[in-house]
Formats: structure tokens, C-alpha cells, sequence
């Protein structure tokens, strides 16, 4: 039986999603939670890994089982139990057969917040920026970067790609309670290239590049033509489309 | 000098606000820090004690030191690199000298926040409610408890108090994000009196009590006859006035 979940995370305390042979990660917290609940070795899918201290509001998974005496939209109880607290899972139930959450997604969401002043509640899930952020010409100034475009300049070094080419349909900056957000969808991402994107309009929101700036690190296809990586403090994977 | 200052605070591994013999404070854990930092034995006052689990988003903080090297707007730095991350300093200043958090306090604002679903990332400052919350309902049958009455019924039985009159300006319930909120406006609290408010709305929401029952309970000066005392963590001191 092939199960989806969707899940939580706070990604402060992990090395990542994606397992790995050393540090902790969310796939091997709840592969371990699943192997003991299941007695056999369960191998789950993630939507899309996320990277070390980034949080997800909505992670989609997806595993087989053999038949379970739980029915399928109960699973996420017993799991909840056997979790640690940084992840809970919100829901479960029966996929399609050929379901598989990595590749059976269409568009991905991220968001990824800043705060103008230091909040208990948001320190580990807001960035500080203490200066006005200028939502009006940031949204100008994404229009850049929508489309089905080669996003190398906005792409870890260290990523092993082949393709850099990534069809992003919506980048929004609203305000959001005493913060502002900035949304993010994309067919799919590259290493780094949310956090790399946050970078390119911080620096172009306190005058330091121009719109024609943003558009020369894009045709430069280079790493290094952006500014350096975010924090991953701020940034949310919010939701995945199927 | 007297200096005030506004602090943030989860209440989660506090025993309350309030300095006791045991138990881990936040009065306690601003004092031991204090002490340090000016090698004096500085007493704190808080505009009003909260319970233990009870946050904080402004708490305001005056206390009494010899003259300092460090500018007053700036002694929230060497506060913060010391306290531990539980509490947070957002502001310091130098406050008239007679300026007293607790006595020159006009009006204490508090916020309590319900869910819908579980949430991760608010599991610590949000009550689960799974169903409807009739905000309309709840705004007219508020008006019941507006102005100044006795609410000795809203008040714990194990308190030590002789006026149970307090003056309450507003309650309000309102959606905010995907939760609702009720903010209480007050010029004083009884010990647990916002959570037995929050209670007695709950069962007045859920149809188990009318308008007139609510009436009931506060004519009876009873603490008997209102619901036991709700969870405390979906509940932050939110502003003081002054």
C-alpha cells in the first residue's frame, strides 16, 4: 500500500531532510520511527530535500507498506507518538499506486520571512532586517527571474547538476503580521537557489545592485556573480502541488 | 538610576513570572543576571506576576542601579548576551524616578490564541480548538463582562486577595492568520482570571452554557461556579500601558 503523509518540520536541529550517513536528518528520524512500526525496512520520498535549517509547513512523503491492521488516514497517530518534537506529522492517507512525491509534483511554494525587530517567537524562523524593505520594487524587480530560465548564478558550487533550468511562475513580496514574506513558486529548485535569490533582492532592496545587475548575474550563468547564501533561519517549504 | 525595561519570555520551562524559593523564574533568571552585572543585589519589579506556561511578547521590567558606564538604551545588550534564550530584552531606557512597572501601569493587554489544526510551529503558543469558533457569538456575549465588576468567580480559590474589582475595557475576538484570538484589555487580573474567562466562552461556544449562565456565573462571586482553569500556553501578557 503506498501512503503519503504530509509533515512538519523545524528544520533548526537537522542536517538537512535527506538522510545521510552521519547528523542528524528528517528522513532518518522518521525511517527509523517507520522501520519499527512496520518491522521491515521502509524506504520513504520526499517532495524535495530542504537543507540544513530550513523548515518545511509542508513536507509531502511517500512509502509502502505492506497491509496494515491502521487504516491509512489513522497512521499519522502512532507515528506522531514515536517522533521527536521538531517533527509532527499532519496527515496520512492511501496514495495511488504510482504516487511518488518527488516526481509526481508539479509546482513547489516557499516562503521566507523577515522580521524588522528581534521576536522571542520568530527568532529561529524570521531573519532581521533592520532596514525598510521596499515590497513595491522588489515585486518590480522579480519579474526578472520569472520564467523558464537557466539559474546557475543562483546555484551552490558544490550542486551536482546537469540542468539549471528552472520554470519559476510567481516570486510575491506582501507583508505578513509584523513581518514580510517573500512567496516563491517554481517547478523546481536548485541547491541554495531560494536562499541565493533572498541575497540577489536584499542587496537590490538597499541600493546596492539595480535591476540591470539582477539580470547580468542571470546571464552570467556563474555562482559567483550573486552575493553570498542567507541564512536558512527564515525560509519555509510551504506547500507542494500535485 | 531607574531603569525599565520590555522583555519577551516563553513561559514553557518557567514556574511564572514571579521570584520563589524554587522553581526556575523568569524574575529569577533576570536577578541572578542583574546581580551579576552590576555586583549589586538589584530587586526587579514587573508590571504583573503571569502564571507558569504563560508567554510574554511585553512584559515591562523597572529596577534600580547605581550610576552605569553603559548607556540605559543600550544595557539590553550585555542583558541578553547573558540571559538565557527563553527571555529576550527588546528595549532598555532610563525612566523617571518615581516610574514604578507595576504601580504606574494603567491598563495590562492579553492575548489568547486558538488553532484549528495542529501546528508545529505554534504547538507551544496556541490552544487546539477542533471546532467552529462563532466570533460573532462570542463578541456580543463578551459584552457581559465589560466594565467594572467583581470577578471573583474568575479568580483561583487558592488566591489572597480582598478587592475582586476589576475594571475590563475590551474583549475582543478576531481572526489572525489561521487562528483566532480573544485580547482582553483590563487595568487589573485576578490570579488565573483570563484562563477561566477563556473557559467559560469555550463552553458558552460549544452551546453548553447561554448569555445567561455567563451572567450567572459572575453574579455568583463563586469560583465553583465557572469551568476549571484553561491551559495556560496559548496565552501572552501582549502590552502594558502606562
Amino acid at each position: 500500500m503506498n501512503i503519503m503523509l504530509k509533515i512538519q518540520y523545524d528544520g533548526t536541529n537537522f542536517f538537512g531532510s535527506q538522510i545521510q550517513p552521519a547528523g542528524r536528518t528528517v528522513q532518518g528520524e522518521l525511517e527509523s520511527v517507520l522501520n519499527q512500526m512496520y518491522s521491515a525496512r521502509i524506504v520513504t520520498v520526499f517532495s524535495g530535500r530542504t537543507d540544513s535549517g530550513v523548515h518545511a509547513r509542508e513536507q509531502v512523503v511517500n512509502f509502502h507498506i505492506p497491509e496494515s491492521k491502521i487504516p491509512p488516514e489513522k497512521i499519522f497517530h502512532p507515528l506522531n507518538s514515536l517522533l521527536p518534537n521538531d517533527i509532527l506529522v499532519i496527515s496520512s492517507e492511501k496514495a495511488d499506486d504510482d504516487f511518488n512525491s518527488r516526481y509526481s509534483a508539479k509546482m513547489r511554494t516557499y516562503r521566507y520571512f523577515f522580521g524588522r525587530e528581534h521576536n522571542l517567537f520568530r527568532e529561529k524562523y524570521s531573519l532581521i532586517c533592520p532596514y525598510d524593505i521596499k515590497i513595491e520594487e522588489l515585486n518590480t524587480a522579480a519579474h526578472i527571474l520569472i520564467g523558464k530560465k537557466d539559474f546557475q548564478s543562483f546555484c551552490s558550487s558544490n550542486a551536482e547538476v546537469n540542468n539549471y533550468i528552472c520554470n519559476v511562475k510567481k516570486i510575491l513580496f506582501f507583508k505578513y503580521n509584523d513581518e514580510v514574506v517573500m512567496e516563491i513558486t517554481a517547478d523546481r529548485y536548485l541547491q541554495n537557489m531560494v536562499r541565493i535569490i533572498v541575497s540577489v533582492f536584499l542587496e537590490f532592496n538597499r541600493g546596492k545592485i539595480s535591476q540591470n545587475d539582477i539580470l547580468n548575474i542571470l546571464e552570467k550563468k556563474d555562482r559567483r556573480s550573486a552575493p553570498k547564501t542567507i541564512s536558512p533561519k527564515g525560509l519555509f517549504l510551504w506547500k507542494v502541488d500535485y
